[in-house]
């Protein structure tokens, strides 16, 4: 008998968790930097969250969810999503009291039960952005460069913006009922999530993964914007424009959920294949009041990081490796093991990285762990050197060895 | 109807959130010294892991897991511990194979079902390492300094070290009887787990939260010890002494599951009272191959960063607080709004932290807001500061006020 981890979940060793870390602390620091602060909201929530905040017209809702009771009998899901838990933490510590808008970053685990395939995983981690408040096209914008230069500052070639407006309920109602007379006459050609809901929610079958080739002259929603929409939609472009943001607009680009507003938009990753969407979001200003907050407008943004580790490999860009390591210690004998202890914890403390051979392996074999750990120094104490109390120290990078006393390692570790 | 997070968990917002993040720095950092490597396993796994890996006689299993079946119907876990993911990870991607001892921590977040109290969640989070493939008492004592030198550099005052050897499975074996003859004779006034643990498992009722105290007399198990056991318990001491480890021994600090061997030891900080644990670990030489995989031995240490956190607070400790923003920008008339969204992002690009207005404000409460956010500077731009191509950049902590040229901003931000 043999463990195996569940089937579509990754173990991330070290040599490739050094990479995420990378990713991580790049979307940490680039949050510093557009005033964006961290949210962190419990991996599980009441089942009805994501009902009513995900939609249940959704495949996540339809399909994906891991739900199950918990032993006081209550319905609990794994978060599907990042959104619905950022909004419901918003209302329930009142944050829309604060005189700011509220901008927030999450990071961390989601899951969805799909079959597993490149890149897409049963438990996977999304980066993403939510700003609470506004309704200023600046913030649409800058939601947008956000992602974008994320992108940019991991090095991905090739990467696009695709944005739209979608209007207000009041604009989509007009669309529907154009949407709908297009779809109609050709709904027993389209999938059956299709023909199931062309009546309940007609934007969503422009999204089918099976039947979206089929679409293409479909009506473009931009048509039947209000003025007011319209004037949005261009401040939106002009903020871009001013920030040099490689934009298109696509006019086919709408989410089919009611409480989505406005400003929609995805990211993509050019010649890498048919996987190329790295994420996307929009503008969402009925959700905070479909989940029974205020009324609140709120923008947001996630991004797949599976996704985006997936696409810097096959664009062959290479990460931050492991940083070398600072110290090696070789002991000679059965004083200096308990030496070697003492001196790796004081220079542990001073702030250097020092290792040490825990396998009673001979000197050549220590060595070579030396070399495997990249060490840029390795410190050799034999009984002699001791009783001087002093240490051998040789440079792995010039070869160069000198004998330095006990007490002042960490003064020749230039 | 607003929804509530579930019972049990919390919601950390800005402002506390920036605590957790320089706990985890602080771990991460010490994990580079002491050339750790981050391990990341799923949040769910086969319960039977759990059932194995953690025992089947522990409060965990028998009361606390979140188990539930997924839509394969196969039975899975939240995990409720760190330890028996990263074991399960050891094995089946054969870490044993590779020629160092596996040194490897985590950081996130574990799951029980527990009744909530203060510092208790059933959404919590464990800091721990994982050694592998070593008996070297050096490493013992490594493992436990690694614990002890995150809380003192966390500034936790009072930390103290319990150590205890809990020997072999032979060692047991005779400590077994002994502990039979003494807690066999006051069976009838013990809590019901204790009286049903008694024969299964007698060394899990000195660990007993309700009965513990009933216990001061029982046999040591350091007298129990072969000569093996004895020399090995001496070395880790004398390796923590060289540390300066500030350690006692406590021989009823023992371990109930039959994969514990040798060291065992927890940290707690003195003076706050009763809730005073904040993490412990030991050897646990049968535990791979207890779960099946090759026979390997093993130590490690968990620590919950709630109770650090906790304890933190109550010890009147400030933790690094929030950076302050570098540039807040005030912009008047729309054409300089513009222009503000272009400089906000190119200084964002250069590494500064910079915010604006995305209310419509007046420049009194944008001036307030730039207060709120402690900038350093504050940056205004009215129609002719625009024409001209200049900016007013005001020292928040002087009260300085300087005209500088638009694209000279970061020149100016000393």
């Amino acid at each position: 008998m043999a463990f195996q981890k569940p089937t579509g979940t990754q173990d991330l060793l070290p040599g490739m968790v050094e990479k995420w870390q990378y990713v991580e602390q790049k979307a940490r620091d680039l949050c510093r930097r557009f005033n964006y602060r961290e949210i962190r909201t419990p991996l599980f929530e009441q089942t009805d969250l994501f009902v009513r905040g995900v939609g249940d017209t959704t495949d996540i809702v339809e399909k994906e969810m891991y739900t199950f009771n918990d032993k006081g009998d209550r319905s609990m899901t794994l978060r599907p999503e990042g959104t619905a838990g950022v909004v419901r933490a918003y209302v329930e510590n009142k944050l829309y009291g604060e005189p700011d808008v509220s901008k927030l970053y999450y990071i961390g685990p989601m899951f969805r039960y799909e079959r597993p395939q490149a890149g897409r995983y049963r438990q996977f981690h999304q980066f993403g952005v939510e700003a609470f408040g506004a309704v200023d096209p600046a913030i649409d914008a800058e939601v947008i460069s956000l992602g974008y230069q994320f992108c940019k500052e991991l090095g991905m070639q090739g990467v696009k913006v695709e944005i739209n407006s979608v209007g207000t309920p009041e604009t989509r109602t007009a669309y529907r009922e154009q949407l709908l007379a297009y779809l109609t006459p050709m709904k027993d050609s389209l999938c059956k999530d299709c023909k199931s809901r062309i009546d309940r929610n007609p934007m969503r079958v422009l999204d089918c993964k099976v039947d979206q080739d089929k679409f293409h002259d479909a009506p473009s929603i931009l048509e039947s914007l209000d003025e007011e929409c319209s004037t949005l939609f261009e401040n939106v472009k002009q903020h871009l424009d001013v920030m040099e943001v490689d934009y298109v607009v696509n006019p086919r680009l709408v989410r089919g959920l009611d409480y989505y507003t406005h400003t929609a938009f995805e990211f993509k990753a050019e010649g890498i294949g048919a996987i190329d969407t790295i994420g996307g979001g929009g503008r969402y200003n009925g959700l905070v009041s479909g989940i029974g907050g205020p009324d609140q407008p709120g923008i947001g943004v996630g991004i797949g990081l599976e996704r985006i580790i997936l696409i810097l490999e096959k664009q062959q860009i290479e990460l931050n490796a492991l940083k070398p390591l600072d110290v090696y210690f070789v002991a000679l004998g059965e004083e200096a093991d308990k030496e070697i202890t003492k001196q790796l914890f004081k220079l542990r403390q001073l702030g250097f990285s020092a290792e040490r051979d825990y396998l009673g392996r001979k000197m050549k074999a220590q060595m070579k762990s030396s070399d495997r750990f990249k060490a840029r120094y390795t410190a050799i104490l034999g009984e002699d050197e001791l009783q001087r109390g002093e240490i051998a120290l040789k440079s792995m990078e010039t070869g160069e060895q000198l004998t330095v006393k006990l007490d002042e390692i960490h003064l020749n570790l230039v």
